[in-house]
């Protein structure tokens, strides 16, 4: 059989937008990797029948069903039951189960649930997919030919373990994942996603790789796919376009796959051996939590200055209070002033500074929301500035992000 | 006809997991809100054939079916597309589109797109859904009685700003959004979701308001939910259940709905008339960021600074070398001297740190990774510290989060 699969998340709080649908991502670059085709993504709440019908469905398009989320101790968590009774088959408790569970809470100060038990029944007939992280275990069944299902918790740190260490191994076991989908996306910024598919449009054509093209974050992105049995085959194929559309495209494509702004500065002041020290005030932190995401960012990465009140860009940061009191604290001058002042304090080769108004208050007609400078203090000549205007209407958070990724793409392109 | 919405999000990009579906649970949260029941979430790839079949799957379950991305101007965006094959009803290129996109391309240095005359072609007889942020029109279509069909494009900024202006007074010229579903989310932190699930266990067989328990981002919550005509009606019903709850669970209740840790720490600041700034290692600028995240944090967020370097934790927060060669980076002391440097440098009444270890590298056996110090320095006695084993098998970014939240909510414990 060749395996074709679909993903049915379960839980209301899905449904109500009360949690973000991290595992349907996880599992779909997972399933990806492994070369097994997935067309199809289901939702569906805590309720037995709606359950029994996403699985009526399921069954019909797809012959590898993988379950999140409704496997917990609680009366709402339905889905081994909704896969009994709609395969018609009894719940059996699992003394393993219970032992497994009964070890896990034998050293904590939280004791063991009356409700603990539920999770030990698995339809008879299923094999447990045990689960090293949290009490919740899942299951593999055949329930019959050609059909296979796989159940998680809805816990992603426990749902990912648990996919790793059993449901991986199993896949390949069954010689699935042979002929791998390989891609590489590429990202670009400063470019917008139609005008960089019409750039390069006669790629769109392609049937093996194929091309496309897409948007995330206020970056555009192209995704180069083939279907092959190796690594190198699949490079052959895709490297050539990879090349022809960075040739096409400069500078404005950043990087590859899991390059960010941030690890792409990062390689460029590694190689270059030298450090950067940031003075944040609109962004607040997010340059130096992106920054620090990446592990090794301590051989480039000094530290920042969250200057949020202007006494501590004056106190900290050397900013000139005059500057300050005449042209307010969103201006090219005090961006010019952070970045010369935190490169040193913390004695780094580059100083990198944002200062801008990220809403919803704040802003006025001279200066309004969203409203950016960044500013540069390199080891060569005066600081600069660059000021930018973001796109208010998705808010605070959406100003705040891109005003980051225009500081890290400012500093990448002069470090190029 | 009384609604009963399916959302169908489209999109190879989703499938891949190369983007996350944040809009399924925008919608999501706004379908409660107006009270309108949802049931299913679909996600489809960019397929002709595939999302025809979503479709006719939708039609048969659902009344209201909102489509998200596939509406933008490259080959593969074919949602518009399906949905006039799937009715058979031809497509017609609406001039008014062509005049919108030209008019908003005028100012733009980047030219009109050959290919966004495709933007332009609606079905015959549904109306244009206007997008006042991007070029992708969406649509409102009756394509036959009692079933009626709204596409977006995926963009999250122009689908959020195009339902709150044309979807939201849509539905309610029709009628529905009457009797809403009002929720209440209880929001803990230091208890795990099965013993708080065990300790509140008689309310889960309420029927009017339910009551249910999840967990996100290492947090336990609890939904208190019903359906009524008025917030004053709702709120009886609730807030009753909600004072039992919260008599019961006492500090590990840090909030509800909207609140964090940070906007209830910055509340409690604000009333105190006290000042706050952060020394922060391993969190790297993530305590910064989600203080700052809070519209008029400046109130009482001073800034921070985020110690990467040792010799910055020296230099800039006077924590001795002596501790750091004896003890290292990792240690109660340097927690307490980073919150005791910080709070002195910024002139705060606060002053918050963090140092553990991040990983992947750099744990050893008597300091592995997942390891945590926090520190509190504040206006009475010596600074404090705390120490936690938070899991590592989730990473990096899970330890660093987790780490800020152990941080935020051990200066609200402080702060009462």
């Amino acid at each position: 059989m060749s395996p074709n699969a679909e993903i049915i998340c379960v839980g209301t709080e899905l449904l109500l937008g009360e949690i973000r649908n991290t595992n349907a991502q996880f599992l779909g670059q997972e399933l990806a990797q492994l070369g097994i085709p997935h067309y199809y993504q289901t939702v569906v709440g805590d309720n037995l029948i709606r359950l029994q019908r996403a699985i009526a469905i399921a069954c019909q398009r797809s012959n590898l069903i993988i379950f999140t989320g409704g496997l917990g101790p609680t009366p709402d968590d339905l889905t081994t039951d909704a896969i009994a009774t709609f395969f018609q088959v009894p719940l059996i408790e699992r003394p393993e189960i219970i032992a497994d569970i009964q070890q896990k809470f034998a050293h904590s100060p939280h004791a063991l649930s009356a409700n603990n038990h539920k999770q030990a029944l698995l339809p008879e007939g299923a094999d447990i997919l045990y689960n090293e992280t949290g009490s919740a275990p899942g299951l593999i069944w055949e329930p019959r030919r050609g059909l296979t299902l796989l159940t998680f918790p809805g816990v992603p740190s426990e749902m990912k373990d648990m996919w790793r260490k059993t449901a991986v191994p199993y896949m390949k076991s069954r010689g699935w994942g042979t002929a791998q989908i390989y891609s590489r996306v590429l990202r670009f910024c400063g470019i917008p996603e139609s005008n960089l598919a019409e750039k390069v449009a006669p790629v769109f054509d392609l049937t093996d790789p194929t091309v496309a093209p897409y948007a995330i974050d206020g970056e555009a992105r192209l995704r180069i796919s083939t279907r092959a049995t190796s690594q190198a085959e699949a490079e052959t194929l895709i490297g050539t376009i990879e090349q022809q559309i960075k040739q096409q495209c400069g500078i404005d494509c950043y990087g590859t796959d899991d390059d960010t702004l941030a690890s792409v500065v990062g390689e460029l002041l590694l190689n270059r051996q030298e450090t950067l020290a940031v003075a944040e005030s609109c962004t607040g932190g997010g340059i130096g939590q992106r920054l620090t995401a990446i592990p090794g960012s301590s051989g480039y990465f000094v530290g920042s200055l969250v200057a949020y009140a202007n006494s501590i860009k004056v106190d900290l940061l050397g900013v000139q209070s005059q500057t300050l009191d005449e042209a307010g604290s969103v201006c090219a001058a005090v961006a010019e002033q952070m970045a010369e002042g935190v490169r040193a304090q913390f004695g780094s080769t580059w100083g990198l500074s944002t200062t801008g108004i990220a809403g919803p208050g704040g802003g006025t007609l001279e200066k309004p929301v969203g409203l950016v400078y960044i500013g540069i203090s390199g080891p060569h000549g005066s600081p600069q500035s660059w000021s930018y205007q973001i796109n208010a209407l998705p808010g605070r958070e959406w100003i705040r992000k891109i005003s980051a990724s225009h500081a890290l793409d400012a500093l990448r392109r002069q470090l190029l």
